[in-house]
């Protein structure tokens, strides 16, 4: 791995104070790519497009625009900037570290434990709103514009958001009340870099209309390029010196990838065959050298131009432990990292799922398969190049994606639905409500379920789906650990199911393949026994924590704990009778949760076992509390969820044997 | 109570077949009024000022536009037609009855068990989708036209909606999938009638250019008169003639109320000092005569003028059981209900809620309440005249208040949110997340949460919020029971607690006064005993199931088993202290949910539980699967829930007592 550097916030005070206004802007954008693709590099993930295409106009309003440097982030009477989308934050971490209000080795640890977080936290300096599930922030900005004006607070609210964000119909919602509450002191800027996940937002979704649009919603709209800061100067002049309560809206024309040449669109989407591969995950070793020596030679050229010394650049320290697997999925490489730590395979449960419905597409006529663009992620992908007449795009619109769905249910189709776990459970959740209603079925993929990756931080981790879905009556909650049990359970939901499924699935590789007994078919509300042990038993569930219960296990068994482990995919039913067999005379039972230990298999079983005549003692592990941003180790230790940590917890609840 | 009188659809196919097609809509629509004025007269509730403003359109499509009469409800290639709003569900009905697709009986048994539910459901012919829950028919609508257009099936799609309705997000998400989907054969019928629940859409959040709106999202959009069947056909023939796959939307300009003169808008409005009285709830004895008589005036007036014998009206049977509590509040007849039946006070949880707000704006000044278009039922109107400065009306758009309310919290205020539990904890569930993920205190006040009234059906009855909520960190879930109670709870939520809380509260009047043991204070996690007993315990919260509870003990003392009654409020959280001293040496617990069996107060009980050295049995009573429509007392009876059901669960659970 190369040896990242960082530009020193000293440099960046020394060119902001020795150049004119927009020379100093432009650079100092540079500078904060520089220091943001080094964060991103050693997080292992991050969303470098969006940040390279924000970031003028983040440094424009910290360093000239708004007040907040001067009078601080503590001041009530800040002006308040921050991200709807939260993707860009590399950038802002970068331009807060740069001002002195993030320290560097805060920097250093994005995605980390104690570090920053993968999307914004207000709990890091500068932050001024937690983001990352899209499309709230125009109403978060209203609020605090009302806030302020209410207890007669100064400062203005800029809130940014994505292009392809405004597909979310909360967005509009915000827009037609602000228009009329009339508000004030509000300006939305749309970082308008043309593309979404992976593809322009005019092939997922046209926005071709924007101005109009936003027009009709009651905004002061002006456009400018969004790189070019005297536009930008005269653009936010513009709009605040005619604020008569309406908001205003800056469609900021910007580059997705700005500053690097071969991430820069449209070269990128050309180069990626119609894709671009710079939204999310961090650069190889080979091409985050050529993306920062690019930026340093324009960061050299620069200081050239403007007559001064370049800045200079320190290295950083090295690693001490690699940063896990990101969203796409990387292994991680483990050097160092805290023992037992996770094996990785090349095995993706979401690979499994995506090959599946390829083959199901033969076999079921009816199936159809609709994405709000996170058709790479969710792995359907294939699907949609294979049968491009049996895939919807919807865009980032999951409710509508939902009722969509619905309607087709009820006019002949099957339909499966993708998007991650933690939006379609929580902002879908009224919809498949109504969906479930009508008695038809829908199949949800629910991806990224669970708490790893752990660096994209709470917007996008998990935790709650099972207990959001399982309430509804006719869904089932079926978490699959590994590649043959999720076909198995993909092809059961598309085929057999009779009411709606939800399945969840993990998203990074599996750290073991975990290996269920041989002619173990699928049966609903039936688990099997992986691992079999008379002390003690662990049960869990998909491919991260059955990994985890199985090293407890392992270790348990060195310290002569002869602990079972038993795979339970149903998360909110159990057989009656498969139930009796696998617990009765069973003492001791830890439930391990990828879940928060409430409303998943933990209640489930109890509910089950409270019929049995000598019901265990049951104890529940679970993601307490808000989940952890950090490598999976280091997410999985805190939460006391790794093997380790579960042999201790299963060795001290065994009368006798806690010094075993 | 007067005898309303029906139109026998006999009627209806001779008016049909004798009269020119203008003439023959209008007075169609004319008898569906009557006819639908007589079914919420019987059901005690119902939306008429919708069921008027859009039953010219609704006449106009079944009678002449759609094929779907000719074809059937049961042809795939069926024209389908249907209500994203569903309020107006009582004119659908009469038309369809008039149709001979509903029978009459059906009719009137409208918001009863096993009659036709308060709000579509596809379980009755005719209904081609489910609705209530605003703002999903565009999608669904479309997934339909798109299942017809793979599957190769004949027949359009046309979704009707409020004007009002259209402030919900989803709206815009679906519309501008479609346009660029151009999936085509899809049109929209926008009933412009100008108020929403009780004022004009333009007070509450204007859409004055809504015709720029729709346009600015690729719709093809035509004005006319919504009451003019001239007017409506030609906007009709332009629609489809020029479909090129983008949504067509008919803006239909509508009179709310249509029909009855002193229902009519804006007359109406201005009867009522500036609020609609006639949005939802049926008239009154003399009301209802007066407006029958006038539609019966019109309908003759429409034979005059055609020439033809006027219809006959055939006198409808008595009702054998009162139609139940309705959203208003109307408290039951309950002349002929099956004993237990539920007795009825004059209090009103949700009324003290509102009055404790009005006190505590006095002693905290940084309350501020927020409002989803629901200040009536929420019982916050009070608050918003005597505060409006610290009052927001943010429409229908549920997501964008909640996230409002965030960056208000963020800001120093401590807002309390409005809506129906359903539609809160639902809906804007991923921005209570993200709200409490920042650490601040919003208060939700989840009003008409649990089973009753069971009039308005699935989209509106809320079984499942506690579980909705629970599992995000930081949020307390408290369902008080008595106005007392409740006053607590407010002021608790807005003065002491430190994190988020949810507030579930019953929507009507309490059918007994729940007295709690004199000097009880509230304390997090502590419930208390109201009536003591040795041979069983039920345990309960909120004044609905209270009551059932307190008559089941009543019950049950006649054959000699005497039950504990225990109110617990706190639905996420206990006190172990409290649990060990109300819960030790207990054999027999019935936990009588408001909600799902899951997720809610027996699933808290059941964890509290497992910690004791010999913890009782614990069954729960709650309601299974879908919740049923009809009256309080026929829900109540069809889940268990009544106290005669719940008396034989405890007497059969008690080991030889079964006979008792």
């Amino acid at each position: 791995m190369p040896r990242p550097a960082l530009i020193p916030p000293g440099e960046f005070a020394r060119v902001a104070a020795s150049l004119e206004p927009d020379a100093r802007l432009a650079m100092l954008a540079d500078m904060c790519r520089f220091n943001a693709l080094t964060a991103v590099k050693r997080a292992g993930s991050g969303h470098l497009g969006s940040t390279f295409s924000s970031l003028d106009v983040v440094v424009h309003l910290l360093w000239e625009e708004l007040n907040v440097v001067a009078v601080g982030f503590d001041s009530p009477d800040r002006d308040v900037f921050f991200s709807s989308k939260g993707h860009d934050v590399p950038g802002l971490y970068a331009a807060l570290n740069a001002l002195g209000v993030i320290p560097t080795d805060r920097l250093l640890g994005m995605r980390r434990l104690g570090g920053l977080d993968g999307h914004p936290d207000v709990g890091v300096p500068g932050i001024e709103a937690n983001s990352g599930s899209l499309g709230m922030g125009i109403s978060k900005a209203r609020g605090i514009a009302w806030a302020k004006r209410h207890l007669g607070r100064d400062g203005r609210v800029v809130v940014m958001t994505g292009d392809g964000e405004l597909q979310e119909g909360q967005n509009w919602e915000a827009l037609q009340a602000a228009s009329h509450q009339r508000v004030g002191r509000l300006l939305v800027v749309v970082d308008r870099n043309e593309l979404q996940s992976d593809r322009p937002t005019e092939e997922i979704l046209a926005l071709e209309s924007l101005q109009a649009k936003l027009g009709s919603f009651g905004c002061r709209v002006v456009t400018c390029d969004g790189h070019d800061h005297a536009a930008l100067r005269s653009a936010f002049r513009d709009l605040w010196e005619e604020d008569d309560g309406t908001p205003g809206v800056l469609i900021a024309q910007t580059v997705k990838g700005k500053g690097v040449s071969f991430m820069e669109h449209p070269t990128a989407l050309r180069d990626g065959g119609g894709t671009y591969r710079w939204h999310a995950g961090a650069p190889d070793d080979e091409t985050f050298e050529r993306a920062a020596a690019e930026l340093e030679e324009g960061i050299r050229a620069h200081a050239e131009t403007a007559g001064i010394e370049t800045v200079v650049t320190e290295l950083v320290p090295p690693l001490e432990e690699a940063a896990g697997t990101s969203l796409q999925g990387e292994p991680e490489s483990g050097a160092g990292a805290p023992k037992p730590r996770p094996r990785v395979t090349g095995e993706y449960v979401a690979a499994a799922y995506g090959e599946a419905l390829l083959e199901l597409a033969a076999r079921e006529p009816r199936l159809v398969v609709l994405d709000a663009d996170l058709a790479s992620d969710c792995r359907v992908r294939a699907f949609e190049l294979a049968e491009p007449d049996r895939f919807v795009e919807n865009g980032i619109a999951e409710q509508d994606m939902v009722s969509m769905a619905a309607g087709m249910a009820r006019h002949g189709l099957v339909p499966v639905v993708n998007s991650f776990a933690s939006f379609l459970a929580s902002r879908a959740n009224e919809q498949v409500y109504n969906q479930a209603s009508e008695r038809t079925k829908v199949v949800y993929a629910m991806h990224y379920a669970g708490l790893v990756p752990a660096g994209p931080g709470k917007s996008h981790q998990s935790l709650r789906d099972a207990s959001l879905m399982a309430a509804i009556p006719g869904v089932t909650v079926v978490h699959p650990c590994n590649a043959e049990e999720t076909r198995a359970v993909v092809e059961w939901a598309v085929l057999e199911a009779t009411e709606s499924v939800a399945i969840r699935l993990a998203i990074g590789p599996s750290p073991r393949r975990i290996e269920l007994p041989a002619g173990h078919g699928l049966a609903p509300g039936v688990g099997s026994t992986l691992r079999e042990g008379d002390d003690a038993m662990l049960v869990s569930y998909g491919p991260v924590m059955l990994h985890e219960a199985l090293t407890a296990a392992e270790l348990l068994a060195e310290r002569r704990i002869e602990t079972a482990v038993v795979a339970m995919p149903w998360l909110d039913r159990v057989d009656p009778g498969w139930l009796a067999d696998t617990f009765g005379g069973v003492r001791e039972v830890l439930v391990v949760e990828d879940h928060a230990p409430v409303g998943a298999l933990g209640d489930t079983l109890r509910r089950g076992l409270a019929g049995l005549p000598e019901p265990p003692a049951l104890d529940v592990a679970g993601v307490e509390g808000w989940p952890a941003c950090g490598t999976p180790a280091e997410a999985l230790r805190h939460h006391g969820l790794d093997g380790a940590s579960l042999a201790d917890r299963v060795a001290l609840a065994l009368p006798g044997r806690a010094g075993a």
